[in-house]
């Protein structure tokens, strides 16, 4: 059993920390925080689990932590984690952050999209917390800044292809539709029922904080610079991502089966990626998982492949995938805890 | 490890029962049946359970239980399982119907509101499956009749104020709200998203086949025949169950402390019943979970009592409760496998 | 053509009204104010509105008002009206407020449940705005305060069978719910589209200040003190308000045709009473209109009669009845600019 | 005032129609047909126009049209229509078919995707009911193809940049997204509440029958073959579409004023088309009018053009485009009936 602590429990991705490990044979919850509602029971703020978490949200410094956690999973806004890192990594913790603080290999790419970075000497030690392309990395690691949610659907499909050498780099577009959720707990005008039922609508149109992250880790993988294409959308659902992903064939000939082949092989080893044949991926079909299901389609005529993933923003996109870091930091088998049988509806 | 068999498990409940059992420590789940998908496999029907549930669905015949099952639940419409239990019985198993077929003691009540019973002799062996009011029954039981979700969240609340006398057993009123899966799988233009969305009504006012049901159970338990005024209504969720319930006290001078005392004392080990106090019954925070939230306020100038209670009518509603029914007859702890974290939205 | 402000337009029902009254074939919108964003356009605030609405808001004054407007509608919160309006009836205009201030005519009761009142002395002039029980008040009234979205629903349906004499008033309760929108544009956790889907709950048990409101009207209209018990509940949808109503028959032998003459007597010259016998009143029924469905049904066993209405609480719960009082206070027919057809979903 | 007919009434698309006719000024609603429903009222079937609209649903037979209408609309299956409309169009009125058979120019195109054409030498003269392109093709029209959803929010951004000559025509990619409205009124497991709410997917990849007619269309415009890629989506909603285009500019400097002018040019005489500039195109502002908002963004990484369209798809999409054509081919204005003013929420 490992200590566990989450430095903003609260908001979605940290309530959605404290369901999977307080249901995580290895795991004792030891340390919950929160700079809103400290003093408070956490099941105040989210009643579901009211008899069955029983902690007090507490205000976080870095004595607090002290000796009381092996891992550190912090669900703060970006900005706040790199000020809080160095000094708790000091401790000996373990760290998974899920700001893009430690996302970024090239401290000025974070500098350009978000703020100047107060502790870059870091993020050359940072590994970037996707298991599925990064696993033995991770394994070593004492700090992993967890992907964003969009950069997970889309890296997710497209690094094996990418790799093969099937893709013309530049014609990569991702189309990617996110539920609610992820836009956080705060109370505003955009996440108000009635201005998001039956709602549907692009936003941050080439222009979304995610879209350097994703181009940075394409880059690294495929070794030359790739610069795609990328417009997220906002759902009417709660949780959820699907993104469609299009990419020009580099030669005429690859067939589906070659496509398939490419996927199959490369994710022979990963427990929670399904490739899917016979239908396409859907949000419902993941919703609750840490599954990432990818399926894709050829459009002959064009000589354009279709790839299509689905997760659950909060699992595969966020609180899972951390999960699935820690287990792999810890040397526990990746789906321990992440395993639960998904509702059918 | 027991053997369980599910007899349609291609309905909402019986995918419920599904997903519960598969993650449930001491069952094996050895059989699934289907009328309509029999020979397909059960994750083609829900794809949600890809790679976790590798069951084939098999075409019910006594013959095909044999051996192969301690414990079965049935998942089908009223009418069919009366004409299969008697039969199965004979094989040794147990048995937990979900229809309406074992749920009522006196069969001339049964048949005026359901149609003629094929198995009347089994009436008084079945047990009401309402763990909460019946365990020691249900301990015994080889047949059990799993209750109504709307009887559930009438009951419930009910009874305990009934039984210390509280109530003017002429005034009891039932609101009951449910989400749109009560309704089931079938499509039908009830349940067609355009028509749901956005509508929220009342129906079978007065004239439902659960009401019945209801007014049999509180009037064994009060002693004196009951009949309470009982209206559902449909909500545009796919999840939960939400009843409010007025009912007259039956003297003057009754305060919180005593409905409040009344109920921790009744509930006091019963793992599954939330009393709460500080807001009010919610189906977002039950959804997922086998809770019955009860909470309660008193309108004093009308020297009224209003009952709340929340489910999720899959979960107790259903499928959680005929397997704390199963745990309770197989002698675990009736928490078992139904202790999963909910999640917080 | 008379011309017409209003004062407060960028809340729900604000822009309710500005949607009614632009296609209002008597009405120029001349004035238009918002505390919040004067200066701006409305269309920026409402972009459904672009290239049609094409007003600016301003910010309020009684200088503004000078001329520019025969009857001004007040869309702000409760207590702001009272300190303006008079001011503005010594204008000469008209005013319909959507608040609470002027609907009480029992200034004690109003300070009960809201504040200290700072405009008494208007209470015995203003008129409770519900056109189809004082049509003819309203027609010489120059101030009118028109009614909760709640005590529409339960006011219309009981009414006409309060002063039958058909109904125990010691016995009434309202179970009513409620889409979203009632709840008003500010952003809150309870508006939060997560926290909302999935999610029905009763809130304000027994509590709630529309209340008083109901009990003052039914008690004018019985000529007795009438406290009934009313609990409202949230709807996972934006618009929309259904409520269902219990009252013991006074006497045996009431009939479903004496109630359905009662009611079809009462409303034969009430235009947008809809009575309806072969369906349930549904909220998508009467979604963008200014219905009020009404349906009933009579538990024989408990003698005991269930109201349901219908309304969207936008339109016939706010703006629409303004305007239908407007037209009424005018001289326009009352169904003027409120005959819109209905969208079929 | 014209006499309209209606083949096809109670579909959503038919009803849609009810809707806007009934309240258009020069429209005498005279007949309503309907082959499941033939012999009820209209409003036993759409409850919400109880009291306003009084048709009786009757069974067609070109007889029964004979002198009864000017225009009729058909609402009605593919395959259908063009059984009937030569005998219909003998009689002297003027229709609208809002199905395929009317639609394409080259009879081998449908036939590929659709089935064999029962009157291929209709289709010369048959008009595709696209008013902002084909204005005065429509105005000489009797026979007119209504386009379909898809189509129109591909068609409307896409073509006045094509005929400029700004698009490279090799790369052009359509992702569309539809609410479930879309998938018609018949009750099946794709339109269950449960399946679609919190679900989002992609369905037809490449291989929906709307993608040959958009090919069509814009190889016409363009003047030479163009084949785009073209990949729908189902969101959780009831009406609404939005769809989000890709296209690489054939040379660079292109800038954003260039793009807009273009558009302001192309469109600067169609009332229904709103050039957005400060937001993005979102489905809720546009819900019930026959709007199509057009916005876009420049990728200026990969001199890309990123076009975005919202539409109703019951009313630009199907009813409200059918309407317009009408007005065209009547000689109305063509905004006649149509400019209804939206809904806030």
């Amino acid at each position: 059993m490992i200590k566990v602590g989450i430095i903003g429990a609260t908001g979605y991705a940290g309530a959605e920390l404290v369901r999977i490990l307080a249901g995580h044979p290895k795991v004792e919850l030891s340390v919950l925080t929160s700079r809103q509602y400290a003093g408070r029971k956490f099941s105040e703020i989210y009643p579901a689990m009211d008899t069955i978490i029983k902690h007090k949200l507490e205000s976080y410094s870095p004595a607090l932590i002290n000796g009381r956690a092996d891992v550190v999973f912090m669900g703060l806004p970006h900005k706040l984690p790199m000020a809080m890192v160095p000094e708790l990594l000091d401790t000996g913790v373990k760290i998974i952050d899920l700001s893009a603080d430690f996302r970024f290999q090239d401290v000025s790419l974070y500098e350009a999209h978000y703020q100047a970075h107060s502790a870059p000497e870091l993020l050359a030690e940072s590994v970037y917390g996707l298991p599925e392309i990064y696993f033995n990395r991770i394994k070593k690691a004492r700090l992993v800044g967890n992907p964003g949610c969009y950069p997970t659907t889309v890296l997710l499909p497209l690094i094996p292809l990418l790799k093969k050498g099937f893709l013309d780099i530049s014609t990569i577009i991702a189309d990617a539709k996110s539920g609610v959720s992820g836009a956080g707990r705060s109370a505003t005008l955009t996440t108000h029922f009635c201005e998001v039922s039956e709602s549907f609508k692009p936003y941050k149109v080439a222009a979304h904080r995610h879209n350097p992250e994703m181009n940075e880790v394409l880059s690294t993988e495929a070794g030359k610079k790739i610069t795609i294409t990328f417009v997220p959308h906002l759902v009417p659902m709660s949780r959820g991502m699907q993104t469609t992903i299009y990419a020009g064939l580099c030669k005429s000939g690859i067939t589906r089966a070659d496509v398939a082949s490419c996927l199959n092989q490369f994710y022979a080893d990963s427990p929670f990626i399904r490739l899917i044949e016979n239908r396409t991926p859907d949000t419902q079909n993941v919703r609750g998982t840490n599954f990432c299901d990818i399926g894709f389609q050829i459009d002959q005529t064009n000589n354009r492949l279709i790839l299509m993933s689905a997760i659950d923003n909060l699992v595969k996109g966020a609180a899972g995938q951390a999960v699935q870091n820690m287990n792999i930091m810890c040397g526990f088998d990746q789906t321990t805890g992440l395993a639960n049988v998904p509702y059918p509806i």
